[in-house]
């Protein structure tokens, strides 16, 4: 099965473009990891994962069609190179939606985080993508679709297309049509993420690479899949019922499992710097000062801190740098 | 079954004491660690394990029938109180041998390491302490039984008998007869181990309680022995080939993934400090380029790096204060 047969699965067979399609998707933090994946091809993931969409942070898209004769792109106002990974990434993608007609397109890419620091700028950015190309050809796919197109960029895309939390189902099928996203439906307006940078530089090996190499590699990953499971229970219960202390306790725990599979790959990998670990440390010290903070980390240097709104001065205190986010209280775009 | 029980099945059933009893003994350094137990009252692993001995890093014990009242300890020269930790494992295991007759004993310990800091202090303690014993009481039990009864005052310690590589087999009985260790004949004389201390502290938590927590909590400990079995098999071939990449891959990999374990554990273990990153990021930069070092950690801040005498002067360079031994070229004692 390839990506091509997927999208012709979805697709109407003809479209009927707008003058310009446009879309915001906010960039998502995993609570519950993706890392591994069962199809490679069409990025359908060993298990599933729970996601928090970060209002306010992500990626607005413009498509357009053009009269060039190649696809353009600009991503916060400066014209990619075509000879970039991240020019070929995306026109590889646009690539599957030309068919026979042969349009092109302007893309203008408004990112409002670092890209590739491991705030998944890969997976807001094909879900706003996958959102502005629905609009502008007016497919009127439904949102579980689109999250499927999405998937083909990027595999945490598939989550990236709505607000709150969001749930990436895993799927059995081989050509991954019931491995979609969808919403959960409970809010928790006293939640907050706050984002810790430590470093903005790119990241020195891509998830999707660190991905491949620890399924081959790390021989503790085989207990992944189980883990992930029962997190991802414990997390849905967790969240209905607001126990902040379980819910904070299994994201942090899933996220240090997923990077101790990382650290038992080989060649080995680690994603988190000396600053890293001191931020880590500082966070344990302040939790055993009985202050409920929990983290996340993603494939990347940086820290996500889960709290509750009421706990706020206190870590703000002791980090003063963080980035605060209410995921329930913002605007999305 | 108890530890006195295993003690009763070994000992003479009367002993010769002479004035005094002493033994040297070298810490070692696990190249395929011990971590889990399978019964925790006889210090019996869940795996077998694979160490290299540190000549001349480790204790030196002297062991004297005393007329006190209580056991008296010094370590270093100085009077150990008989309300610490230390003073109560010493003396608890002592216990194990005193049978009816209530001898006293005064214990002289010099330590050539820091004690609790992940350099296997309490290794080479109670195998020096043993030994000792069997000495100052002409017990003369081969090393293998001396190795049993080192283990059940600490586990590694039954591979602090001997110098060079020496394998500790898991063993199956419920008495842990057949759980001893034993020396492996080869010798590898340009093998190098280098000692990186971060920290003298003592440790923030002991191996014991680490272990249990990691065996209780951690969801990716139970791919952990089928990870041993192969690391040991490998790195015994390539001590035998002296096929050093082989042996320093798999002795850092089998480092990273017990600390893998750690992580994965709730509350969190992680036993590395920031600087103890900086310099594992270090080493494998000087990989990178070519020059083979790999590194072992254990249940402290401090890193083991394993090098071939050719590569001595590049890494000098970049680690100056690196403690230099070489296991097969200097006297044990």
């Amino acid at each position: 099965m390839t990506k091509a047969q997927v999208v012709a699965q979805l697709l109407p067979s003809t479209y009927a473009p707008k003058e310009t399609g446009a879309s915001f998707a906010p960039t998502n933090i995993a609570l519950c990891k993706y890392w591994g994946k069962r199809n490679t091809e069409l990025n359908l993931p060993a298990t599933s994962s729970l996601s928090i969409a970060l209002p306010g942070k992500g990626a607005f898209t413009k498509v357009m069609l053009s009269t060039q004769a190649e696809d353009t792109v600009t991503l916060n106002g400066l014209s990619i190179a075509t000879n970039t990974s991240f020019y070929r990434r995306l026109t590889q993608f646009i690539e599957l939606f030309r068919k026979k007609v042969m349009w092109r397109l302007h893309i203008e890419i408004q990112m409002t985080i670092p890209v590739a620091a491991g705030l998944a700028s890969s997976a807001c950015g094909f879900a706003a993508l996958t959102m502005a190309l629905n609009d502008l050809f007016q497919w009127q796919l439904p949102l579980r679709d689109l999250s499927i197109l999405a998937r083909l960029g990027s595999g945490s895309a598939a989550r990236s297309l709505w607000s709150g939390f969001v749930e990436w189902h895993q799927g059995e099928r081989e050509d991954g049509m019931d491995c979609y996203a969808e919403p959960l439906s409970m809010q928790w307006p006293s939640l907050c993420v706050g984002i810790l940078t430590i470093s903005q530089k790119e990241k020195f090996l891509s998830s999707r690479e660190a991905m491949l190499r620890t399924v081959k590699t790390s021989d503790l990953y085989r207990c992944w899949p189980d883990k992930v499971q029962r997190d991802l229970t414990q997390l849905k219960r967790a969240i209905h019922e607001g126990d902040f202390t379980t819910f904070g306790m299994t994201a942090e725990s899933n996220a240090l499992a997923m990077h101790a599979t990382m650290l038992s790959s080989w060649p080995p990998i680690c994603y988190a710097l000396p600053e890293t670990l001191a931020a880590m440390q500082q966070l344990w010290e302040l939790r055993q000062q009985g202050i409920e903070v929990y983290f996340t980390q993603d494939a990347g240097p940086n820290l996500k801190f889960l709290f509750l709104e009421e706990s706020k001065p206190l870590i703000n205190k002791q980090f003063s740098n963080l980035d605060i986010i209410y995921p329930f209280k913002q605007r999305v775009g």
